[in-house]
């Protein structure tokens, strides 16, 4: 027995394999574009390339937004422009920070690191969002003056609620968005683990659970 | 010669001598509360009853939102109330921040020291924003898990620009706003100065200018 409104409805068209990870990553990302009103027009960057990041890059793109991607190098580029990205910056060059001063009405941080939020919120716009999506457990740290100038918030987002999980869904088959995701047996689990931890993963393992068995 | 667009119109029922600090204070509160729409429904705490505080109550109030001071003491508490706060609490007691978690829809945090801002954050409601209006040079600290739970926010905001600084002016003088000051000649800045840093001053010191002939 399942309560009917835990039940989500999975579009025929998508591929069940790969919708797994829109359940966590793909709202977690629709969510705030949504309730930040990324589309035609808004200039959005997405920071991190990695499970949340891809996701979010192909449903920004998808919303009709100017998606950049920031990402420490620029190993994942051809990936980030074929899904959607316009332009792809290295974060660990000091130069993008300068290039990009003031450009962005949203920014959503993908990263679980506890940095200095600083350099990010002067990237954006006036009246524009640095949205937390990653919980690390040290304090977030950001300068007060670069949120005073240009009345700039930082807020957080953790995924959404049912309701707005299935109009993800609707969405990502409207627009043919599926994750990037590599299927694994579960005898892989530990094998897949250590390569999560090396970053080695484009970008989701989805784990077959028949291979139970 | 001044140029006409950084002229202001004082309204001729406000008393000069108390329009001075509303020209700071007062749009540095009257510019957040306006744009995170405080008013009839919305509930709205005010952080630090100084200089800046006590103007936001009033205005607050005036916008018909149901405001509640919280300052370190419960000194000020009659000043508030008559002010037009509903409530006011001390935050040097633990039991203030239990009670009023996830209560406001507005923040407002005056007080220009670095402090973990986390207790304010649980304060807001879902949706709610925290506006830091004071530069403390040392960064905002925040856990983002705080952020994310009810989608909350950190905003900054600085005093507002010439159109909106005349709104204010023209509100304060249809609600009957003004600061309250003390009149100083210029030969006592000194004292006044030490007074300040003794938070001995209810609630802004005005300097007669005529006074320094």
């Amino acid at each position: 027995m399942i309560d009917e409104d835990f039940v989500l409805k999975i579009p025929e068209s998508l591929d069940l394999a790969r919708v797994a990870p829109l359940l966590c990553a793909g709202v977690t990302l629709y969510s705030p574009l949504r309730h930040w009103n990324a589309g035609p027009g808004t200039k959005v960057a997405i920071v991190g390339m990695g499970g949340l990041g891809h996701v979010g890059v192909k449903i920004a793109h998808a919303m009709g937004a100017q998606v950049t991607v920031l990402s420490r190098t620029l190993s994942k580029k051809d990936d980030g422009l074929r899904m959607g990205a316009e332009d792809y910056y290295a974060t660990s060059d000091p130069a993008t920070f300068e290039k990009l001063a003031g450009q962005f009405d949203l920014v959503i941080n993908t990263v679980s690191e506890s940095v200095d939020l600083t350099p990010y919120v002067h990237l954006l716009d006036v009246d524009g969002t640095l949205v937390n999506v990653g919980a690390p457990a040290e304090p977030l740290r950001v300068d007060a003056q670069a949120l005073i100038t240009g009345r700039r918030g930082l807020a957080g987002s953790a995924n959404g609620g049912i309701p707005e999980t299935q109009e993800m869904l609707e969405f990502c088959a409207e627009h043919g968005i599926l994750p990037e995701t590599e299927l694994i047996a579960a005898s892989s689990i530990n094998d897949a683990y250590e390569r999560l931890l090396n970053a080695d993963v484009r970008y989701r393992f989805v784990i077959d659970i028949k291979t139970l068995a």
